[in-house]
C-alpha cells in the first residue's frame, strides 16, 4: 500500500511550529509496511487543498492528513475531503454534548462555531477523541482511504493508536511488532561496523539513531500473529546482544537513569554525586526518575575549589599539585563525597567543559571520572574534546551513569579504567 | 513573492529524522515577506521529483530544496532541477579539489562518485559549503528561482545565510530585522491578553512563541534601510516593555540563566544552590553558562531529609513538626547554604514534583522556593500541580532563576513573596 500525509496549517507554512506530527506518521506507516511517497503541508486554503487531494489521492491509496479540524471559517479540511472521497457530513448529537460538556468543565459557554466540529461523515466513521474537541474522521471510496487526524500530538498520538492502526491492520499483510534497544559506549560508526550487517534483512526491520549520548536500535517484525512477530523482534535482538553484550543498557521506554536506579536498588547501594564540570547533570537525570530517593539522598556541586576541600574534603596540597582537572582530585572527590554521605556508591567527575581555557596538557573536552564503591576507587581519563560545552557535559555524565550502572550489576568495567585500593588513597593519590 | 520548500530524502519519508530545515525555511522566508503555499518532502524518485518541480514551479516563483545532494546515484535533484529551469551542469575543478582535501585531512582517498558532486550549474550559480562536500546549486529561469542546499542543517543554515539571503534580499521589497524579546512570569494566555493588541500590525510583525517555562516574543520589521527595520522593531519592542516591564528578562540569545549569573557578576553577589525537588537541576543551569565558576562555586543537591540536617543544618525539630514540603524547611535551607557557602545569595527549592506521594494538603507540584540575601530570606509558594513531573521541576527552577534575577538587579518581587529578618529565622521558622 502506498500513502501520502498531509498536514494543514499556516503555523507549519510560517514555521512556528516543527512538524512533529509527520515524523510520528511516517514512522507508524513505515511499521505498518506502508510505503510513503510524499508529505505535504498546505495552508487553509479551499482550492489548493482541494487539489492537492485529488492529485494524491489518484496516487495513493491512503491519505493521512493532521490538522485542519478547528471551529472555525477557514478550517474546512473534513468539509474538503469529504467531497473528494464521494460522501457528506451530517451533524452529530453526541459529538456536540461532548464538545459542550469540555467547555462547561472550564466554566464556559460553547461558541456556535464549534458545531462544525460535531459534523461527521455519513459514509465513513467519525473517530471520537478522548483528548480535545474535535474528533478525526475515516473516508473510504472504493478502496482509496482517507483518515483525519487533530493536530496537536497530544491528541493526534491516541487517536492513531487506539482507533486508527485497528482499521489499518486489516488492510495490511500481518501483524507488526517492534522493539527499540538502547545502547550506550559505542559511537555510531563504531556501531555500524560491529553490527552494520544486521541491518540489511528485510523483515524484521532494524533501523539506528544517534543521539547525543547514546544509539537506540529499532527492530520491527511482520509475522500472521502478534506472537509470531514478537518472537522473530526478540530473534533479532539476540543478534545485536550477541555482538554487543551489555552495551545495550535496556529496552523501548528504559532510560540509562531509570536502569541505574533500578540497577542500584537491587543492589542495596545507595548513590551520591559529586559535580564539577557537569555541575549537576548527574543529580538532575538521577532524580529525574520517580522513586529516585530510595537511592539517592546527597549531592554535591562543587564547582570552586574551596567547594572541593570544604565539602568533600579533597586536601589542598592535591589541588595545588595536581590542578582541580586530575585523576588525582576526582578520586579525593569520590572518596570524600562517599564518606560525608554514607553512601554506598559515590561518582565524581572534574574536568573542562569549555569553551575557553584550555591547554595542550589540559585540552577542553578532557574529563576525569572517579567512583568510589567498597574498597575500591575506579578512576577513567575521558577525552570529549571536539565538541559542545553542552555536549561535553552530557556525555560526561553518560559516562559516570554508565559507571554506576555496570558497578551496581558487576559488569566488566571499560579497558581504560585504573583503580586504587580505598585504603591506600593518601599514598597513591597525593 | 510566493515560494516553495521541497525536502528531498527517504529518511524524512520514513520518520528516521525530523524536518527541522522546513520550519528553518519557512520561518526565514516568512521574515523575507515571501509567503509559503507549500512544504513538501519526496524520495529520490527521478519521475515524482520532476513531476513535483515542473507543478511547483508553475505556481511559485521561488523553490528552496533541502537534501538530495549526496554522491550517489540515487541523488538525482540537482540533474532533475537543472532541467526544469533549462539549465545544465557542468564539473568544477575547484569544488572537485575541495571535496579531494575533505577526503584527505581524514586519510581516505575521494571515492570516485563524488566527482557527481563537483557538478555546477552553467547558468546559475554554484554556492560553496564551508561545513561539507556537497554545493549548493542557484537556478534562474525567466523570473521563477530554484535555490538547492545540503541537508544537513550544519551545512543548510550558513550557507542560507551567507549566500542565499544575499541573493534573495534584492528580490524583495526592503531590508528585513528581526529582534526576540524573551519574557518570564506570565504563561502565555496572560500574555495574550495584556499585549494581545500588539500582535495585529503588519510591519512590524509580532508573534509569541510558547516554551515550557518562558514565552518569546519575536519582531519583524521591513524597511528601506537596516538601520530603519532595527529602529521599527526597537520602538514595537518598546511598546512590549511598556506593558511588560521586568518580565521581559533579554532579547534573542540571553537566557534567564546568562542574564542571572551576569546580574550577580555585576552586583558582586555570589550564588548557592540547596535543591530537593528539582536535584541540581537550578545548578545545571547555572553552570550551563560559560564562566559561571566567577559566581558560582557551591551547590547543595539534599534530597534525603538526613542531608538537608547535614550538610545545610535544618533543624530536626523544623523538619519534624514541618514536614520537608513546608516554607519553614525552604527558608532554613537557604539559610543553611548560604552560611556554608558563604555565598552572598542562596537559592533553595523543596517540593513535590510526583508523580505519587500528593495529599490533598500537600498536592504534587507544590513548590516552596527560598532566597536568603543580605538581611532577609525570601520564601515564595509555587502552585505546579497538573503538569508533569518534568515540567513541575523545570518550572520550579526557572522560578528560582528569576528570583535570584530580580535580586541582584533590586527589581520588584512578586506580590506573593514572604519576607522573614534573616536574624528572626530562629523565633519565626521553627
Amino acid at each position: 500500500m502506498e500513502a501520502e500525509i498531509i498536514a494543514v496549517g499556516t503555523e507549519l507554512l510560517l514555521g512556528d511550529i516543527l512538524n512533529t506530527n509527520a515524523q510520528f506518521l511516517a514512522r507508524q506507516l513505515a511499521d505498518l509496511g506502508i510505503t510513503v511517497l510524499h508529505q505535504h503541508v498546505v495552508g487553509d486554503n479551499a482550492t489548493r487543498l482541494e487539489e492537492l487531494v485529488r492529485a494524491a489521492k489518484a496516487r495513493s491509496e491512503l491519505l493521512v492528513f493532521s490538522g485542519g479540524l478547528g471551529p472555525t471559517a477557514d478550517d474546512l479540511t473534513k468539509e474538503t475531503v469529504a467531497r473528494c472521497y464521494r460522501d457528506t457530513l451530517r451533524f452529530d448529537q453526541e459529538e456536540m454534548d461532548k464538545i459542550t460538556a469540555f467547555f462547561a468543565k472550564s466554566g464556559r459557554t460553547t461558541p456556535a462555531n464549534n458545531e462544525k466540529q460535531a459534523m461527521v461523515p455519513v459514509r465513513g466513521k467519525k473517530l471520537p477523541n478522548r483528548n480535545g474537541t474535535a474528533p478525526g474522521a475515516w473516508f473510504e471510496d472504493e478502496g482509496r482511504y482517507a483518515v483525519l487526524l487533530p493536530g496537536p500530538p497530544h491528541e493526534l498520538i491516541p487517536l492513531w493508536k487506539e482507533q486508527v492502526l485497528p482499521l489499518l491492520q486489516p488492510l495490511c499483510s500481518g501483524v507488526l511488532h517492534s522493539l527499540t534497544l538502547k545502547v550506550t559506549g559505542p559511537g555510531e560508526s563504531h556501531l555500524e561496523e560491529r553490527v552494520g550487517h544486521l541491518f540489511q534483512s528485510a523483515n524484521p526491520t532494524a533501523a539506528i539513531y544517534a543521539k547525543t549520548t547514546e544509539c537506540h536500535i529499532r527492530i520491527t517484525a511482520r509475522a500472521a500473529t502478534p506472537a509470531g512477530a514478537e518472537e522473530m523482534c526478540r530473534a533479532k535482538a539476540q543478534e545485536f546482544y550477541d555482538i554487543l553484550g551489555d552495551c545495550v543498557y535496556g529496552e523501548d521506554d528504559a532510560t540509562l537513569e531509570s536502569v541505574t536506579v533500578a540497577a542500584l536498588q537491587q543492589a542495596g547501594l545507595s548513590l551520591t554525586t559529586a559535580e564539577s564540570c557537569t555541575g549537576g547533570l548527574v543529580a538532575r537525570r538521577v532524580t529525574d526518575v520517580p522513586g529516585a530517593s530510595e537511592v539517592f539522598g546527597f549531592g554535591f556541586v562543587t564547582y570552586a575549589n574551596e567547594a572541593k576541600q570544604q565539602l568533600l574534603g579533597v586536601p589542598g596540597e592535591v589541588l595545588k599539585r595536581h590542578g582541580a582537572l586530575s585523576p588525582q582530585t576526582a578520586a579525593w572527590m569520590a572518596a570524600g563525597a562517599r564518606r560525608v554521605s554514607g553512601a554506598g556508591l559515590s561518582l565524581a567527575l572534574t574536568g573542562l567543559a569549555g569553551p575557553g581555557g584550555g591547554t595542550p596538557e589540559k585540552p577542553v573536552g578532557l574529563v576525569y571520572l572517579a567512583a568510589a564503591c567498597r574498597d575500591t576507587i575506579f578512576i577513567r581519563k575521558l577525552g570529549l574534546g571536539g565538541r559542545s560545552r553542552e555536549t561535553v557535559r552530557l556525555r560526561a555524565a553518560q559516562n559516570a551513569l554508565d559507571l554506576a550502572r555496570r558497578l551496581a550489576l558487576g559488569l566488566p568495567l571499560p579497558d581504560d579504567t585504573q583503580t586504587v585500593a580505598a585504603a591506600r588513597l593518601a599514598e597513591e593519590m597525593r
